[in-house]
């Protein structure tokens, strides 16, 4: 196990009837006006920007608000919101919506205190260390941006979508995960936000460190209870128990927990997929259950032992060759990716061959990508083929 | 799953050579002088004493010492430490050991701040809301209270070993966790610490609780990680990756995290343990390899499946009743204790039949205790009975 510093302060406050704690929350926090920020209508329809509202009320808490945040959110939507920020003297932000408000919101914090160009922070100019709090209530289990300090943002003009990393100051303060707002989300929400999950379990199961016991039973154990409760969740939109543990397990995904002693995860199939994001506006599950099961094929030979376990833990796969093993294995989760309507291929996205030139070049702007295999533009290249 | 608050503002350091680093944190929370709290002489013999100070003078905090903190911690030198506290003006506490030093920290740390009686709050005659940073450097991995906000205290002339759970302000705001140090406890000391945290995991396992598919996944994780790992320390006490699952498994047990949406955990077989190391100064590990299989017994009717599920996941019992399954997984646990000699039966621990009258008195000043099966004063004799 490698050496490593786990420290995750956001609260979470997970359950039914929750959300109406945001004021008292943010009371605690002193905090006077707050930016509230959201997506499209969703907010409105199941409730929750009443509730929302209602509670600040209660608690003395003035906002002003921006919605509008688009999936893939974009940096001018940030810079439309810093200024909101700096004129009206906002010193809290919530944002309620799933990962593209909450990364909106994060970004936001880091520039409300910076003078330099936002986007320096992804550009790795400058690194964001003091934020205005952020609070989150979580209308879609994704990203598990609601538990880490984690955001990425695509940078229009220049087809950027990049990530940045923040400091202790970008955990959100507060996240509430109330599962019931989720009942009404259509399916294929759900199932991008499944895949997503599933995928930074991978990234980070996948990214060579050994001697990770603890840290694979807990992976394997998010996968399977993942693809258990997304099947039923496809037929019972608003089984509570099922929404909660896929709530919770997308959640545990990505805030630190399964890292710990790794070498960081390999982030491969993220880099592609944003690629791909860029362009075409595809959802990032969608793309991620594209771009995966390719990257998998192409570099599971350098961790053959892994991969097989990953069949036998996940899929049962047994009485075969470790290579056998790791090939039935990618097979399978292409397979369930399927089952459950993901795209797994680029056709499936209506993504063309000829389109695979652009896709590479966007993703070989920081080349060698990833861990496990240190990928060149011709091994990047390679994938998005095999995905095709 | 129930509704759940999880917020562990705990920062971990984990790994070789992460001791030195405890006079930064501390000057991080702009500390001037310190109290250092030990137990008897394993921290001069293991180099943890000389690190500590040497790092502590380089960040110019001062800081005054007690050593002599016990197994089984007691109420007198918590007292002696916190009038060392008010005299010396100390703002925060260093505990260098294990559970108990950190106990005793976490209680001097109440303490310090309130003007009653400090075991109050082990009566619930007030709540620990305020106290002093603690900071921990563990040199066993057992109890867990390096990540949580419990600390379990005896009070000696009344017999009473008790816990109390303060508020956030009580879990160490930092704690580093070399395993490099424990390569030189006595075995029984890592097997101890090993049944500790298995019965931490169990205790919250078998709470009664359904809808917690990704708590169990993560409880089964970490009991076959600790199983694997403690029986390859026997042999090769200083073998890194086994002392770091081990550890690490130790303090997820208790951080929290397999406890959300629960109800709570039982700890039915931590009451009557309690008893028995007030009464005979066994390790707690050793008295709870003797209480929880008899406790399990005893109670696995009252969730057959449950039970079941725990043979078929951690000793994979298969093709047979879901009955037959409870009882060989309680056979198994015990055969496990057995094996890397721990004792199962009050017999193996020289305790009398005609004590158990005296253990089932002190164990029944509180009762009902437990969740899964209410106990009453007849229960924990039948239980202590069947512990014979």
């Amino acid at each position: 196990m490698n050496n490593f510093v786990f420290n995750n302060p956001t609260k979470i406050i997970f359950g039914k009837n929750t959300i109406e704690k945001i004021g008292e929350e943010i009371q605690n926090y002193g905090l006077g006006k707050v930016l509230l920020l959201y997506g499209k209508s969703s907010i409105f329809n199941n409730g929750v920007y009443n509730i929302i509202t209602s509670s600040l009320k209660n608690a003395n808490i003035t906002w002003v608000e921006l919605g509008g945040v688009k999936p893939n959110p974009v940096l001018s939507k940030v810079e439309e919101a810093i200024s909101i920020c700096k004129k009206e003297k906002v010193t809290g932000v919530i944002a309620a919506g799933g990962g593209s408000v909450i990364d909106t919101a994060k970004t936001v914090s880091a520039g409300v205190n910076y003078d330099g160009d936002v986007w320096d922070f992804f550009e790795g100019k400058a690194s964001a260390k003091k934020g205005i709090p952020v609070f989150t209530v979580l209308t879609i289990s994704a990203t598990g941006s609601e538990m880490n300090p984690y955001a990425v943002i695509t940078k229009e003009n220049e087809n950027k979508k990049w990530a940045f990393a923040g400091s202790l100051d970008f955990y959100p303060k507060v996240s509430i995960i109330d599962p019931t707002v989720q009942f009404t989300l259509p399916v294929s929400q759900t199932v991008n936000g499944a895949i997503d999950a599933i995928s930074h379990v991978l990234e980070l199961y996948f990214d060579g460190t050994v001697n990770t016991d603890i840290q694979n039973e807990i992976s394997e154990g998010i996968i399977r209870t993942i693809i258990k409760h997304v099947k039923i969740l496809i037929n019972q939109p608003s089984n509570y128990e099922s929404r909660s543990q896929l709530a919770w397990c997308a959640t545990l995904a990505l805030n630190g927990l399964i890292g710990v002693g790794s070498s960081g995860g390999d982030w491969s199939s993220h880099t592609l997929e944003h690629s791909l994001s860029v362009f075409t506006d595809i959802a990032h599950g969608a793309g991620l259950s594209i771009v995966l099961p390719a990257w998998m094929k192409y570099v599971y030979q350098n961790d053959i032992r892994k991969f097989a376990r990953f069949a036998e833990k996940i899929f049962g796969v047994v009485n075969v060759s470790d290579d056998e093993k790791a090939n039935r294995g990618i097979e399978l989760i292409k397979k369930f990716f399927r089952e459950i309507g993901a795209p797994v291929s680029l056709r499936d996205a209506g993504i063309g061959k000829d389109d695979i030139k652009k896709l590479t070049d966007n993703a070989s702007i920081k080349t060698p990508v990833g861990k496990l295999k240190k990928l060149n533009k011709k091994d990047i290249e390679n994938i998005f083929q095999l995905a095709f």
